[in-house]
């Protein structure tokens, strides 16, 4: 058996200084780049190397396809936005090999990891996640709501820093509103509230508030909404800066 | 007033190719280096730039002694490995400016993020952080351990993934086994667990185990945990090769 192997390249959040050097060797290597129109659209044409590009919806089939052409020996990578391994690609593709072809499982997977949209947004305002935190998708297509509620109710009784993956969609705006409520019954509504859109592209924007004040109607799926625990703080700056915003690395020790 | 800039850059878990371009033009950039010793340790030699290496458990100290500089107009630079943000350098400088020169605050503080250990880990393994995860570093140093705990359970509670960050150390020997009682308490036994230490280094080992019989001995400071939810499945692989361990993105989908 001649070994077949398939790439599945963290592209991070858009921008090139934040694309690994594994990653562009990755895709510099590839015949094949399967992924979603827009992650695909962002990479340089090269001679030589078909994209196939599909729908935000449909990981699972996308990965069969790209498995299937990677067992027949091709050099096949999967692209995905971030990390493929948080709430991306990766799962698809795993997913795919277990319920697929049992020579699918031979295949030889690299998961090349990126820069996550929680981590570049934790970036730009500070040190939010600086102390114990979860990461939430609130995409219920997924799953029932019922466990996205139990999630984020341990989420507060645990007193974690909270990031929330795809707050909102056409399909179900009011599953951003639901979170709140929940979060707002059981967290301080002092607890300091990140949106962060688009972080690292031309149209970046980031808000500081609280969670009484917060809006969640502003989270499109393209913001990365992140909760604080008891202990995040902001430290206020001069001159109308955008305060920062960090979680103590020990706790209680500031209050 | 003149501008004064700080960077927090993040290494990721240690080989360059896990290095983002920012990273790497931010750390030629600086004049003055500031870190771990270990850390600063596998950055090469560059003209006129000074390191100062510092011990551990002197975070807070070091993160003031680079803000000093900064404030006089220098080009610092604090490094972190993996992520800044997530159980490192950037929540020490926040707090070191909140606590300290009120002039501190002006400073333009920028933090690059950096491949975090948990992606790596989660990466080299299948996609084990593939739907909601939680993480949570067992040092108990800087928090009671009453707040693992009740951390521990919540986390058990919501069903999350959980990744534990600094799961040992010579001083508290026992917290991996306190925190694997806990688990073991209220979680399916069956739980796929992963050990990954020193991922992406020479002396990388990955181990894939179950809640029943991990041994958390054998986890020390260079080791990420990775205990799975009730949804996370191994997929067995012919030929003696190491199963994929993955979260699937759909709830019950697969049970």
């Amino acid at each position: 058996m001649t070994s077949s192997r398939l790439m599945v390249i963290g592209l991070g959040p858009g921008p090139a200084e934040w694309l690994t050097p594994e990653a562009s060797q990755a895709l510099a290597a590839a015949k094949d780049l399967f992924g979603y129109a827009p992650y695909l659209a962002r990479l340089p044409q090269r001679d030589g190397q078909r994209r196939h590009a599909s729908d935000n919806r449909e990981e699972l089939a996308r990965a069969r396809e790209a498995l299937r052409l990677a067992a027949s020996g091709g050099e096949v990578a999967v692209v995905s936005g971030g990390d493929p391994g948080v709430f991306a690609m990766a799962a698809a593709v795993f997913e795919a090999i277990e319920t697929g072809e049992p020579h699918w499982r031979e295949i030889d997977v690299t998961v090349i990891p990126g820069i996550s949209a929680m981590l570049a947004a934790a970036a730009r305002i500070g040190a939010p996640l600086g102390h114990d935190f979860c990461a939430i998708s609130l995409s219920d297509n997924l799953k029932p709501w019922e466990i996205v509620e139990k999630r984020l109710i341990a989420a507060a009784e645990g007193d974690f820093v909270i990031a929330l993956y795809n707050p909102a969609s056409k399909a179900r705006p009011e599953r951003i509103q639901d979170a709140f409520a929940c979060l707002r019954a059981s967290k301080a509504w002092a607890t300091p509230v990140i949106f962060a859109r688009a972080v690292g592209r031309a149209d970046e924007r980031i808000i500081v508030t609280s969670l009484a004040e917060a809006d969640p109607g502003i989270a499109d799926m393209a913001t990365l909404v992140i909760i604080g625990s008891s202990e995040t703080r902001l430290v206020p700056r001069p001159g109308g800066a955008r305060p920062f915003v960090y979680t103590p690395r020990s706790y209680g020790a500031l209050r």
